[in-house]
């Protein structure tokens, strides 16, 4: 049994734009599976600096940042990690005793997804996005050891800026002749109104070996439908924002779930569609 | 059933140089059995502005105040209550969209008592003690109407200085003669070190019609043990602190619970020996 909330409990929590229920629930489903003296609320603020500084006062043990807040955070911490060093965004804090260290768990998920499909890293890849979550990709591939890959991306100036940080090309546009590893991180294929989009086409999706999609939502898109139907490896967004919960999970509890805890954890928190997305051992 | 913790949970705490567990433990019970979808946890800090700051920014609903920031607070918060105005304590602040607001449940709660049992405002009491708590008891007895009242404290300073702001006597030592109305706001009777101490003599007991002692823990000390045998009136210092925490608990939700419900809630946070010293009617 969970004890009962008290002195002793830590409370861990997220600071986002638009808070949302998911996280809360992922967090302390597990806190009750694996008992420990925890509770996850998610917050919003209209005061940055405020609310980071009762994180600090409070003691609240981690804090997940989220749009629009993982630049804007920097200043108001005390170190980064590598993993937030890497793309200057912080979508984690973790608070040790009142010294605030910023981490970006987006940047290790996608990381560590690379790892374990055992995705040599002499593979080319064609990266499509330019935004903050582009940003942890690229730089998760950089740090992999990816040496060829080009972005895509329509607006010259972050496409530009993106592929020559990290050494890579740029083009405006899809070029004809695709590469084995293809990734979207664009919001194409996304619940909403770009939700029937095929982030590459067809053409692209026969030649390539592996699909990696960063939209969550649907757990599968269009893009990884289209792989999973020939036969692609598929790394999915339900299992990004999955694996980075779990990475802050393990930051703030010291604690690594099991994946029969995870699944259970996740279909509770995202649903049966989410949790089947999952490359998830069964226990 | 209470619903999942989520972005629209609502936080309440409480702030104090050594949080306990029971006003955790009291709350959390009534909102499950009231099922209100509200966490309560305790917290201290070393940073009392930033605290307050995240209080306000975090939107937390509600935070208790105890020793020692209960007038370190006052500079912090937007305004106050009667209740906190009265004896310039604040022990409990309401967030209603960022203003902070300070109340004092314990002056509420020594009304109340004072009101509940029909005490004559016309009787005489005697008062040992000059320290917060009993700047509370005096100012809720003169805003009560009482008019003939002594302090005894042996602390001539305070004892004469809280005296003559709320138009009472003072005297150093306990009189020979009584009075009708005996109160206790000083350690004598609690836990510890003064647990076998009697707070007044038999004798000054003997006459008087009501007892009323501010210690809390044990439930019932020497001193009401004595009035209760001799079939005297008595007010507990165990239901000062409990309703002191429902007067909290209705500012928070806009719920009062019912006497059953705090019973439960009561037996759950302090145990029975507290449940069974609320006069409480059975539902």
């Amino acid at each position: 049994m969970k004890p009962p909330i008290g002195r002793d409990t830590k409370l861990c929590m997220s600071l986002s734009g638009r808070p949302g229920n998911a996280g809360s629930r992922l967090h302390n489903r597990l806190y009750e599976l694996l008992e420990l003296d925890y509770i996850y609320k998610s917050f919003s603020t209209t005061d940055l600096p405020a609310a980071i500084g009762g994180v600090r006062a409070l003691g609240i043990r981690g804090c997940a940042i989220s749009m629009p807040f993982k630049e804007a955070v920097i200043p108001l911490i005390d170190r980064l990690e590598p993993s937030a060093q890497a793309i200057e965004s912080v979508n984690t804090i973790v608070n040790d005793d009142g010294v605030l260290v910023g981490h970006n768990t987006d940047y290790i998920a996608a990381q560590t997804l690379l790892a374990q499909r055992g995705i040599d890293p002499a593979t080319p890849f064609l990266l499509r996005g330019s935004g903050g979550m582009a940003r942890a990709v690229v730089a998760a591939l950089r740090d992999s050891g990816f040496v060829d890959g080009t972005i895509v991306a329509r607006n010259e100036e972050a496409g530009r800026r993106l592929a020559e940080e990290y050494g890579y090309q740029w083009c405006p546009d899809l070029p004809e002749q695709g590469a084995s590893l293809l990734i979207n991180v664009t919001p194409l294929g996304m619940e909403g109104p770009d939700s029937a989009a095929l982030a590459f086409p067809e053409s692209l999706i026969d030649t390539c070996t592996i699909a990696f999609d960063v939209v969550a939502l649907p757990p599968e898109t269009p893009f990884l439908r289209a792989a999973r139907a020939r036969g692609k490896t598929v790394i999915s967004g339900a299992e990004v924002i999955v694996l980075q919960a779990i990475e802050q999970f393990v930051l703030y509890t010291g604690i690594r779930p099991s994946p029969a805890q995870v699944r259970e954890a996740v279909l509770f928190a995202h649903g049966p569609a989410t949790a089947e997305a999952l490359a998830l051992p069964a226990r």
